[in-house]
This record gives C-alpha cells, sequence and structure tokens, in this order.
C-alpha cells in the first residue's frame, strides 16, 4: 500500500476513517476524528447522542444562508469476511482503487467534505453565511435516533438549513455523472387475509385465504398507479413477503401474510395510495387487517441555487453536464427536506456499496474534494 | 368405571387395546392381544414386521372367496394431556360413552371385528372360503411400511383378498348411517416460481416471482376441474403452502414455493390434471419447477356382493337405509382396491376422532360388532 506521505488529505482521511470499524449503530470514533479537523477550522460542535447513537451538529458562522453537508458515520455489516479480498477494516489502495467497507457509502464523502471546508475557509475565512454537519452513526440502521432526532433539536430552536448537501453516493459510472435532487416516497403495509382453517379434504368446511386472496394480489399487481411525471419514474408496488401454511401439505391454512411496499411519486399521496388498495381488496370480498408504515413522503429540490451550484461546479471541475434524478432509495433527505431546506445528494460511485469488496476510484474522492468546495465558493462567497 | 362383569366382550377388548399406547407407528402389544384371540379361534398368524413397523396377516380357510377385515392399531398423538377429562390411555365410560385415544379410530373396529369373528366361527365352524385380517400399526404415519408392503407381499404369493372391509369410522351421526365405497385420489405438487431477487426501489432490475405468480394462481384457483358424478364430488384443488421473502421489507425475493393438493374424482386421471395445471402456468409465462406426488388413484366399489351384504346387515340390524359415500379423507383402502379387491369402509361415528376427548358411544361397539358379523353371515355361508 502507498505511504501516507504520497496520500492526498482526504485519501489520508478516508483511509482513517475506514480503519474505525463503525458497522451500524456504532460510530467506533470517526465523529471525534472528524470533529477534531473542524474544531481546528473554527465551527463550533455540538454532541448529540440519543439512545445508543452519536450525532453531531456542527456550524461555523452565525449568520444564514446556511449550507449544511449531511452524512452518516455508519456503514453496512462486512458479510463473510473470507470473502473480501483485503479485510474490510483495513483499507488498501491498489490500482488507483480504495478498497474498503465504507469507502463509497460515505467515509469517502465524509473525508471530502472535511477536506474542501478546510481549503475553502484558509482562502475565504470570512465566507458569507454559515456551513454546518448533520452527521448521524444510524443511517443505514433503524434510522430512528439519528437525523431524525437532530432535526427535532434544530427545529425547536427554529434553526434552518438552507442547503443542504447529503453525500450519498449518487454516481453511477463517473463521479458527478448523477446528483439526486429528490427521492420517492415510501409506503409500507402488512396485510393479513383471515380465512377459515381446515383438512385439504373438506375444504367446504374450511375457507381458504390463499385461494381469496390470489385474485386480488393478481389486481394489485397489475394496477397501473400512476405514470410518474418529469422529476419522478411511476410509483411502483412491490410484494416482498408472502407466507401461509403450517407446513403440512394436508392443512388449509387460516391465514395469509403479505408484506407489500410502494415507492411513489409526487402525483400521489400516502393517502390516495391507502385509499385505493383498500377499494381493490374490498373489491374481492376480503376479510383483512392491514397495517400501514409510512418510511417518507416524496421530496423533490426543483432547479434552484443549490441544484445551480452542483451543476456548475460539475461542469467546471469534470467538464460533464450532470443528470438530475429521483430514482432509488430513500436517504435521511426525507427527514431534512420538511423543514423547508433544499436538498441534493452527491457523492461518489455507487456500483459496489453494501457490497463484498466495497471500493471507490481514488482519484474520484479527490474529485469530490474539488466538488465540494466548488459549490462552496458558488454559495458562500 | 363399569367393572368387567358388566362390560360386553367388544368393549372389555376395546379397553385393553385403547390401555396400550400405541402412537403412530408403534403398535405397543395390540396385535399380540389380537393375535392371541385369533389364533384360538383358528387363524394361522404371520407377524410381518417392516423397518420400525408391526404388521400382521392372519387366514382362516384355505379356499376363496376371500373377506378380509382390514384396519391399524396405531392412533394419532394425544395433544395436551392436561385438556383431556380423562387421562387418553386409561379409558372410561360414562353415561354410555367410551372416551380415550383410539376408541373411534379405530380400537373399537378391531374389537369389533375380532368378536364378530369369535361369534361367527362359533356358529359357523366350517364357513365357506376364508376370513383374514390384514393389521398394521402406520396408517396415521407415512403409511411407507405398512399396509402397501403387506399388499406387495400377498401378490407376490399371488394370494387375493375378494372382499375387504376396512374399520375407518365412517358414520356421520348413527353407526352404520354411511359406509364409503371408495375414496378420491389425492395428487401433490410443490410449485417453485423462479424469478431474480433485487431491492425494491429498483424492480426493473429485479423479476418478483410474487407478482408473476399471481395471476396464475387466481386461474388456478377459480378453474372448474370437473363435476364429478354420481359416485364423487368434484374435484378439488386446494393450496395449503405458499412462502416467498427474506423477511426484509424492502428485499424482492428470488423464489416462489406453493405447495398444493388435488383430490380427484374417477372423471379425470393424474395425467389430465397434471398437463392441465402445467398449461396454466406456461400459459402465464412462468419460470417454474414443480414436483408432483401421487398419494393415491381414486377407487371405487361399485354395488356388488360386498356392498349389498353391508347395506343389508346395516338395515337388519339397525332398520337403517345406509348412504354410500366416497367423500373424506384416504385411507389404506386404497392401497388394497388395485389389486382387484371390493373395498368398504364401515366403522363408528367419526365426529370426534383425532380431537381432544376422542369418543364413541358404547353401545355402538356392540351394534358394529353385530354388522360385522352379519356381513360375515351374508358372504361367508
Amino acid at each position: 500500500m502507498n505511504t501516507s506521505a504520497e496520500l492526498s488529505p482526504t485519501l489520508q482521511l478516508t483511509i482513517d476513517l475506514i480503519r474505525e470499524p463503525s458497522v451500524t449503530p456504532h460510530d467506533a470514533d470517526c465523529q471525534t476524528l472528524m470533529i477534531r479537523r473542524l474544531e481546528a477550522i473554527g465551527f463550533r460542535v455540538e454532541r448529540l447522542r440519543f439512545g445508543d447513537v452519536d450525532n453531531f451538529w456542527a456550524r461555523r458562522g452565525e449568520d444564514g444562508p446556511v449550507f449544511c453537508f449531511a452524512g452518516h458515520t455508519d456503514v453496512v455489516p462486512t458479510g463473510p469476511v473470507e470473502q473480501w479480498t483485503v479485510p474490510p477494516f483495513e483499507p488498501r489502495i491498489e490500482d488507483g482503487i480504495l478498497t474498503g467497507r465504507g469507502a463509497a457509502d460515505m467515509k469517502g464523502s465524509l473525508a471530502a467534505m472535511v477536506v474542501a471546508c478546510e481549503r475553502f475557509v484558509l482562502t475565504h475565512p470570512d465566507h458569507r453565511g454559515s456551513i454546518a454537519f448533520l452527521i448521524t452513526s444510524d443511517e443505514e440502521g433503524v434510522a430512528v435516533d439519528g437525523t431524525v432526532r437532530v432535526v427535532e433539536t434544530l427545529e425547536a430552536r427554529n434553526e434552518k438549513i438552507t442547503w443542504c448537501l447529503v453525500g450519498e453516493p449518487s454516481s453511477t459510472t463517473q463521479v458527478g455523472d448523477v446528483i439526486k435532487n429528490g427521492r420517492r416516497g415510501s409506503l409500507g403495509g402488512v396485510l393479513t387475509v383471515h380465512g377459515r382453517q381446515g383438512h385439504v379434504a373438506y375444504p367446504h368446511l374450511a375457507d381458504n385465504p390463499i385461494h381469496r386472496a390470489a385474485p386480488a394480489l393478481a389486481e394489485l399487481t397489475a394496477e397501473v398507479w400512476d405514470h410518474g411525471n418529469q422529476f419522478f419514474p411511476a410509483t411502483s408496488f412491490q410484494i416482498s413477503n408472502i407466507n401461509a401454511g403450517t407446513g403440512a401439505s394436508n392443512v388449509i391454512p387460516g391465514d395469509l401474510q403479505v408484506v407489500f411496499n410502494f415507492r411513489f411519486s409526487t402525483e400521489l399521496t400516502e393517502t390516495q395510495l391507502r385509499e385505493r388498495t383498500e377499494t381493490i381488496l374490498d373489491r374481492h370480498g376480503l376479510r383483512y387487517t392491514l397495517d400501514w408504515k409510512l418510511s417518507g413522503h416524496p421530496f423533490l429540490t426543483a432547479r434552484g441555487e443549490l441544484v445551480e451550484a452542483a451543476v456548475g461546479a460539475i461542469r467546471a471541475v469534470t467538464g460533464r453536464e450532470t443528470e438530475l434524478s429521483t430514482s432509488g432509495g430513500t436517504s435521511d433527505g426525507r427527514f431534512i427536506a420538511p423543514t423547508g431546506a433544499q436538498v441534493l445528494e452527491l457523492g461518489p460511485v455507487n456500483k459496489t456499496i453494501h457490497q463484498i469488496d466495497e471500493c471507490v476510484a481514488a482519484a474520484d474522492l479527490d474529485t469530490l474534494t474539488d466538488l465540494y468546495e466548488g459549490i462552496l465558493e458558488r454559495l458562500l462567497t
């Protein structure tokens, strides 16, 4: 591996962060590493521990507008360590590729944020507005005591974020080729269809919930919920789990359980999805119970200062015309957007995230540092 | 409880048999109790133990026709003993009701068979043809080393049964009100529908096997397979188990498994059912694997000497016009019928079989003894 003399500040900090085995919801000492660097350049740092989760809020400047870097120090579990070509918490750079758990999601982004601030503050010690950090160690887990709680704390004292850049790995093949300017909503349901247990030889004495449900499920999977819009793909419905049966092949089960999830566009509301689902179930005469759980409303940051700053920085640094996208999974942006902030995600290539041998091109992290610095230049000078 | 002085021979033997805790596939000493009594009245007995299963074949007489009593000494497990009002293997008669595991299924029948033979042989020591017993201790279990193997043994030496009376509890409210002169076929299938696993946020990269299968399952459950005939109810299709999913609510599963069962009439063959099922699956473009297992072809004993003897005995003893039925589950009759034997099931009321507090009216077992003796009178004198 390269000696530290050869490494850029961003790569060196990324490696130091990956060496902390911060499997969700643990931070290990990642936040302390970041906080020391931020305090050294004039940030006031507030540690906010909720339950088992370490979070911090850091701010440099008193006035608005407030530009906030948001991210998480926790990583997903390694999976079978013996399948990795390097130990997952002993990162290595070979042929220009940095491999280690969190390299792409998202310790590389965290390091790029810190180093971009160091450079920006050096050249603009009296920048306008404020720079902030909202960092959690529970994004990959249940996300209950993380960003949600920090946002509540800020809201309680009416401290507002103007622009928020989340470091999630948004890029698909080259750094900066895609930024996410919104996310679909996510609405989950657990459906239990009730029947009456019995023996397969006496079906007239039983009421098979699988048979009852089959045509309703066929209709739900065939339904066109919307056609999306210019920002969002069409709303999708997916059944993730279906279970019924005692294990015995001669018993008609009493209940069927179906777990499903909507990823929905801004064309539909949670209420409309619930009503349309229940209308279909009712039309098929099912006896059922249905528990709904909203994971996040859809949000969208239309073109404006933040998007323009990102598009401009990407064009200037890489020569690329970036693509705005709202596809993919959820992120902590869903908790920040409802406060009125403009929210955007920009980070490294996401091809290997959550996988064995998670990796990122080392040079991309330096490019990302340039992008973050360029965005600060555009918004706070 | 009554003293033995008050008990009829059938009730006394039933109680002695129930006291043997012969939970499937164990015989305890039930067969020995029966064999002693049969040897005493001139039966030659052959014990046929296969694997863990005790069976015996007994015969009195050298010539045809051969009338055979068939049955099993094993019982189903008791379930929670504390829910019984009497200990399940310490039978009690109260208010004319005999309670104990196996009272109805089918130690009462076994006792009635033995006592009916004792009385018949006493009055007809030189009856025509032969009387036989085919007894197993593995009817309630996997039924692999029981009646199937004994029938193979008999077939190998070309020893034929003309008429077979299985002591399964065929009656519904009064003893003799229903006899079973056939059974539906039973054909099972284990269907695996193949898709491609993925994340619910990226459904276009996955292939949800639940969504693929839903319309096919809806069609299978709505299909009219046949309308039955004068002997059989319509063929029924039932899904007993359906399972897919990793447990996580955001993962589209790779496979769906469906376990189903046909109970089918003589209007259809196993081959037709398989072909029609696969045609429906193919029409929906599913990728699947499907493992079939035939538990038994349908069989039917049309009116003839055996049915007439039973109908006549029931009318003479009870005054009832019995009903011929082919409904309900399978029995070991499915293994005997293919040898060419006429097969019929006649036994006590089946209302409490396999339940807590299994019971039978004590007087019914004496009536059943009269019925069995009456059938022997009609066929072998």
